[in-house]
This record gives C-alpha cells, structure tokens and sequence, in this order.
C-alpha cells in the first residue's frame, strides 16, 4: 500500500529535471497528507540536484518550502484537521529525544533531523522526496500552521529563506538599538534586512555592486554600503553588533570582521565551505570577535516567525514559475536574476502529466 | 628630568639582548614608581624581540609580567603607597573614555591601548619600555596589587599567562557545570587548566604527545586526550561548552570544533596568524559552533584573579633564570622545554651593571 504521487525529479547530476512519478508511504496515526500548492527554489535543490555536496541520491524530487492544504489526518492528529493551510520545510523528522529537539532546536538533532528530500525515513528506511511534486506525507510535528492573513505563494519560501535568516537574528537577540549588517542582497538577504528592521534595529546592506541603493531601502536596510571600497569599509571599524552573511560562495571575512565592535558576531547562513581565505586570528582576538553560523531554524521558531510575519505584513518578494522552468530557474538563479525567490505553481505540474 | 634606568635590551631583531641604559619619565601626578623585582617572560616577547610581528622599534626592553615594590607616588595617587607590593601587565595606559575602557576592558580601547614596551606613551609620545629592567613608571590606573598571600616570584606570570586564560573562561561563564578543554600545555595551558578546575568545570586537556597524563592531572584536567587519535576524538563529538586553545602556532581547529556541542565556543588566545587550515563553514553552521578569541584582560579583572589565586593558593609553575640567559630561555621556549614560565630575577641586573 503506497500512495502514487506525480513529481518532479533530478534523475542524475548532470541531466534537466523532468516528470517523474514515484510512490509516498501510507499516512501513519501522526502523519498527515498535505496537497501542495506553491513550493520556493531554494539554492541548495540546486545545489543538491547537480550533486554539489557530493551526497546526492537519485532519483531525486528537490523542493523544502512547501505550502499547500491538509488532505487527510492519521488517528492520533489533533493539531490539524482536513482543509488547514500548512508549511513544511527543510526537516520531516529527528530523533525527538535528544537536547537539541528537546529544547526546540530539531535541526541540531543530535541523532541528525531527516531531511525534506535528499535523506532516507528514519522508520521505514525508504527515501525523502521534497515539494516538486503533487502531494506528501508527513509527520505532523514537523508541519505549521499558515495565518490566513499570509499570502500562500509568498509565504512559501519563509519556511527556509525566512527561517534561516530569523532564527540568528533573534537568537542573538537582535532588537532596538543593535546595528545589524547584511551581507548579499538574494533570497536570504532580502529577508534579512526585512526581519532586521522589523525587529528594530538600524540596518545597513552590505553589497559589491552599486546600484541596489532604492531596491534595499525599499527592503528596510537604513544604509547601503559598498564592501568594495575600503574607505565605505574603514569609516564602519568597530560599529556593528552582528553580521548576517547570506553570501553562497566563499569570500574573504576578514574587512567585514573589522566592522563588528567589541564581543560582535559574524554569523554565516549561506555556504557550507571552508572559510578561505582565512579569518585573521588577530581580527577576531582584538575585539573577542565571533564567527559562527546558523542552520535553518526549529519548528516551534518557525511557527513564531510565520505568526511574526502575519502579524507585520511580512512575506517574500517572489516571481512564480511553472515546474517546467524550473532549469531555467536554476540558471537563472546561478546569476542572481531574481527578486528574490522563485516559486513553483505546483498545479502547473498537471500539464506533464 | 629623568630617570636613568638600567635595562636589558634587543638592539635589533637577529642579535640577543644584552645590557642597555634608557631614560624613563619623572613620575607625572598619577604615576607609580616601582623597583621591579621579578619579570616573567612570555612568547610574544620573544615574538617581538625577533620582529616576527614585523612592527617592533629598537632598542626594545621587553618584559610585561612585572612585580615590584613602589618606591614613590606622585602627588594624586591615593590608591597605592610607597613599600606596596605591585604587578603591571600587558598595559600602560588607553583612552579612558571609549565603551571597552568604560566596561572595565581597557585592552580593546577603541583608540588603542598603549602597551608596556614596543609602543609609544601617548601623553609624551616617548617609547615604552618593558619589565627587563631595574624600575618602570606607570599610571596607577594600570596597577594592580599583589596580596602578601601570594608568592611574588610565581605571581609575576599571572599578569599576562594568568590573566589571558582567566579573561575568557570568566566572560563565557566557566563554572560548575561545564565542560571545558584546554590546547596545549605550556604557560598559558597550565593556567587555563588550573583555573578552569578551580572554577568547577570538568577539564580535559587535549594534547599531541603521549606522556603527560600525570602532569595534566596535577595541574586540574581530569582527562587528557591524545588529538592525534581519531577515534579518542570521534568519542567526544559535541562534548564541549568551550575550548581554550592556547597553541602558540597554526593548526587545524576542525577536528577540535567536532567536538563542541550546540552553541559551544573555540576561543583562541595563543596565535594572531590566520587560521589555516580554514574553519569549514559546515562545521560551524550545523552546531551553531563559535571560533573567537581573546586578549589578557582588563585592569579590573586582573585584580580579581589576582585575588582569586590568592584566595584559592594558585600560582604559576615557574622556573627562575638571571637576565644574562634570557637568549638561550627563549630558545628553550621555542622547544617547550619550560615548566610552565621563566621569571626574571631582576637583582641579576646588577651582575651586568
């Protein structure tokens, strides 16, 4: 017994992905079944669909920004019922014991959370398949409620660009008075410097190329500075509180280390990589500077920041796309055209089928 | 009007130190006069000395772990009284105005602390010269009192080794409880171990060679791990709330990261180089890990380990040595082969006079 499900899927690391149809477990008592609607291209289904981190498992149906509505409960569901709009992001499952799930924090799982797609279920042993496709089955204390005062399509990608970005921010406790910088203007960053300033803290964007002044006002940044030119960067030694760097790739720390003030962070939430070139240990010394970085953030936070951004008229600025744009989204996305998610019009996928 | 103080000098960073006449200023107001007695030797006075931080000035007198007697006051020092047994540190003087010298931490003076020797004071702009001599003159505000209950010989390293270690096990809030590992056992390790087990953490020292479990022991760890043992290492994987590495050189801090828990700290305290090998992003980002650092510490709080250590019988391990081998107390500083500090009996002075 399995339920057979239409999908989107990488079949290898080097070929467009395509329709594919592949098969969802029977809900169990906790699961529910969620009929997805909108799902946001977030830069690591590229990353993992071309096997970048090296562990990728194909088939492979990407996608961990999911919207859509609640089609059946197992049993022992009683948070959600038939017809509620929820969200799944980048975890289905942990270990539900540890300290980290026991303090809310499932994406540090000691035991390791099971990822959206890409990972194997901890019961059953069979593989994860994301939100490219038509429909899924999921544990339901890794799903959360979507206000009917959020916008479905543009809520989509908060459950990983906008997760990402929130959890540092409060978790450092961010509010009035902290001097916030965000470093890249994307998916990410966008968010960033709207949380930032809703959260109120004087905000300031850092970015490498000239021209984004109106854009990132618009977004809430209070200043814009051009980390290219290190008299911008000299006359802001010693001025931030935090650091949030969203930039996917690797890039030098050190000029936007010399900005924090005394005990700043630097927190990265965009690459996975060596830091290289490499921090300055006098840089981070001479003003007990930290660099550290956050993961996505857990449900309990992920529910608090949809309910924040009902609350704030917060969403993302997004362009929808039908799932057969999803490579030249890809592309797309690899040179930084788009303001500032794409998201999937999952009905689109009955065309393919 | 000056004073003609005999000193130990570099001349330039290839030849040894040798005896040196210098001037030092009349005491000013707020000054101290203090007949040194002993001066412990630290790394980066070696460091200097050889102008391996490519910023030293010639001739130089090293020296900035210093215990002496006062031996005059000028007219507004209320604080201290001539005959008082006295330590001066890393520091001289600094602004006394910015955010960091109003928080007690004068060593991350926005405008620049001004160090004991190799840099310039910044009322006279006359060099500074360190404790390798017969007396210094120094601001009472950069004075710290030594308790008869301490041991002046052995206290004299705690001025600097003492302070570098405390400084961050008191900020990251050390106490029952945690589980703290010391880098390496040398000046600064053998402090970290003895304050991290005076202040109730459980303490291991990682080390790289065999041999030194009963030495750990004694100083306070109560487990020594062998970091060039994979599989001692994996056993530790997010064991951790914080980290001291007092290794004077470049290494790899991943492995030792691994070992952190959620939220867990890598401070560095021994090295200004860049860190290479490069910290991987990953490593940081799953475990919200931190890599920061940490320099000596402020006037305030140097009084308080100084108090500390006399409360609880603490000291340095040290070995004395007369001025006249202060070349070849470096070059077995360079091998390690001192328990744990050299101080300086500065009477030796006068064989040179």
């Amino acid at each position: 017994m399995a339920l057979s499900i239409l999908g989107y899927a990488a079949q290898a690391a080097t070929t467009p992905l395509a329709a594919h149809r592949f098969e969802r477990r029977d809900p169990r008592p906790d699961d529910v079944v969620i009929d997805i609607l909108y799902c946001g291209v977030c830069h690591s289904d590229l990353h993992q669909a071309r096997n970048e981190w090296h562990n990728s498992t194909y088939p492979m149906v990407p996608g961990h920004e999911i919207i859509g509505k609640i089609s059946a409960v197992g049993a022992k569901v009683s948070k959600f019922k038939v017809g509620d709009m929820v969200g799944v992001g980048c975890m289905v499952d942990s270990c539900q014991h540890c300290a980290s799930c026991n303090a809310g924090l499932e994406q540090y799982c000691v035991e390791g959370a099971t990822w959206t797609y890409n990972d194997t279920d901890r019961h059953d042993r069979l593989p994860t398949f994301g939100g490219y496709s038509e429909r899924i089955v999921v544990n339901d204390k890794f799903v959360v409620s979507i206000s009917d005062k959020l916008d479905p399509k543009s809520a989509a990608p908060l459950l990983c660009a906008g997760i990402t970005t929130w959890s540092p921010l409060r978790h450092w406790k961010i509010g009035k008075g902290s001097k916030v910088a965000v470093i890249g203007l994307g998916g990410l960053g966008h968010m960033g410097l709207k949380f930032a300033k809703a959260m109120g803290a004087d905000v300031t964007l850092f970015t490498r190329s000239a021209g984004k002044e109106e854009e990132a006002r618009r977004l809430g940044a209070d200043h814009v500075v051009l980390s290219t030119d290190p008299k911008q960067m000299a006359a802001l030694a010693g001025h931030f509180d935090f650091i949030l760097d969203t930039v996917p790739n690797q890039h030098d720390l050190n000029p936007y280390l010399l900005t924090l003030k005394l005990d700043g962070v630097h927190c990265l939430v965009g690459q996975l990589q060596p830091i290289d070139p490499p921090v300055q240990a006098g840089v981070v010394i001479l003003g007990r500077r930290s660099v550290t970085g956050s993961a996505i953030g857990g449900i309990a936070e992920t529910q608090e920041m949809l309910d924040f951004c009902a609350e704030h008229g917060i969403s993302c600025d997004i362009e929808m796309i039908d799932i057969q744009q999803i490579d030249q989204a890809y592309e797309r996305m690899l040179k930084s055209d788009v303001r500032y998610r794409f998201v999937i019009d999952i009905a689109s996928l009955k065309k393919a089928a």
